[in-house]
């Protein structure tokens, strides 16, 4: 049955390989016209927001990759619903560059627009979040994980679990002051990451 | 002669993997523009319709993959035929986002668009069915199944790919009275499948 | 070092899942705009050679990871030379998709657009039938091949991987009367490779 | 713990098989525009500098996967940071069809825009190259590889990596002398590395 655990994950990763790379279908389509009005160099420098929102999805996303991978190296058999959490969460990850595109092309909008963007965008963080505590807290109710997992472990993981959307909505709310504020808020909150914390594979 | 089954499943994920993105990368094209012309949050409940049919695709195609999923964790060994009913079936997932964007786009059209279209969409899904039920039935004829599955289990699971289609056609024919309504139909079937039933993943 | 053998052919299996969708992505793309300006079914009826195109490159497509699947299941080890002959092989099948676009684009151009574009199309196809043929006589020229294969075998999947280019060909030369009487050759060819032949699985 | 090391080759497998197809999208996009205003034999002869590009980013792409595949052979088990570099490693690769494409569209274009582009092209390409050094250097100091690793290949390895930036930096600097002679000697620069060197998979 352990072949279910890693069809789920090898599923998981190409959706999240696709999103990671839309962005840059994204960035190849925006380019040409750009700089066939203005030169490349105007082109490139009135884009930046577009690479700014590039850099941090692939931030983002290949952070949901790392704690996926991390998750699912406890998992040892899968249900019905644990599939749907999964699915779930993989509906949320993939509406990330769209969100991420409207908050990069509005930086310089008005007001109104900038918040509502920066809302649907951290929508869609929270959204994959969510699913994530749902997975965790659903494989640990059912037994689902290795047998071999420290408790004290599991729990610690769930904690981590559970601070990240918190953290999410401080960078959201930093567009009230500033739209690119919060998108650096997002940056830093990756890097947070970076530094290994309970469940992180370790040599 | 495993690897035979689980090189077609990572094949399959691949695809499927893409084309429940696809939806994704169709919203990142629509978005700039309405945007533009009418402020965001007028775009954006313009655009209701992709919206509802994005949530609509990845439900029907991540309903595919556990389908899949369920299907394939029987399968045994290959065949060239159960290789092709599979490559067909996958022909069929993967015009689901090309019908379902045509659906989305007339629903506001004329009532022969909306009827024409509706037909396309459960055409793509039913092909989508009719190729499952090739492959469990060819499956079970040439004995490509694991010897220790349940005859019993077998049949049920026979009968349940049957009812789909049905199920499938109820949900189209809802376009004669509206085709939201019709729409909405689809995700409620997901929901159904969502109960456990005889071949699902059990912890 | 049987992981080797594995990465490549999962490698090779996403290439060829995409390219498989890419023609769907172009369906998704030229939609849209057609059904805006002549009506839904007009324009369907309007796009019938990109259909064509989408059912002929996904036949061509499938088949090729039919053909990849099955003289994998041989391959024990790779070397440099081996993976690069893979590389290319998928540098001709990704331009099958843009070839094929071409092809369906002129059937009703004019006479050299359509020789020139069936020319073309069968150059990528020819390529990737080229790319078959070297990774398989390289692969038994220097044993990489599983100790248990039966040397007539492997002569069988010689003579049958280098009679495709000539019907490739020969599919390619009925341009010169119909353009859509070639595309419906190579369908026909397609379905040619499912009786079951020397090197194919079986159950 | 080995699953780690093989899931993280299948999500990287997936990322840069996406990033290897995405210039035949590329491709799709700018084909039938040029053919519909000049005839085909004038839009291919028109677009060639695309698919120099397409061709030379097919060989950049397809020799880190031949890089990549070649060092993660070695790899028995990830940590957090390993990742973190091979993400980062991911995040390059995904540029270099942006970069590769505003490179083509420039061949033609002013000394100032060739230069430019010249140099974001050679920039994607080092990122990638500076995060193979590092994941290889980590790996080494960690004690992540293989135990049956031969230290002398191990250094011959590091060597080599080395030396990859150089010749990108030399073929960059042509660019002051005449841009389609910088293309040309990165496809050198790939030719070169297909004579096998050590950490090469041999059979």
């Amino acid at each position: 049955m352990g072949r279910d655990a890693s069809r789920t994950e090898a599923f998981s990763d190409a959706v999240i390989a696709i999103v990671l790379t839309l962005m840059a279908v994204e960035l190849l389509q925006l380019g040409p016209e750009q700089a066939r009005e203005h030169g490349v160099a105007a082109a490139l420098a009135h884009e930046w927001p577009a690479y700014l929102a590039y850099v941090i999805t692939f931030a983002i996303v290949g952070q949901v990759w790392l704690t996926h991978h991390n998750m699912w190296r406890y998992v040892a058999r899968v249900d019905q619903l644990l599939l749907v959490f999964n699915l779930l969460l993989l509906l949320f990850v993939a509406a990330i560059p769209f969100t991420a595109s409207l908050l990069a092309q509005n930086l310089r909008g008005t007001v109104a627009d900038q918040r509502l963007t920066a809302a649907l965008y951290v929508g869609a963080v929270l959204g994959e979040a969510l699913f994530f505590n749902l997975s965790w807290w659903w494989a640990r109710r059912r037994g689902l994980l290795r047998a071999d997992l420290d408790p004290r472990l599991a729990r610690a993981v769930s904690r981590r679990f559970m601070v990240g959307p918190v953290l999410y909505v401080v960078a959201f709310s930093l567009v009230f002051i500033n739209p690119v504020l919060s998108l650096c808020a997002y940056l830093l909150l990756v890097g947070v990451y970076l530094v290994p914390g309970p469940g992180d594979v370790r040599a």
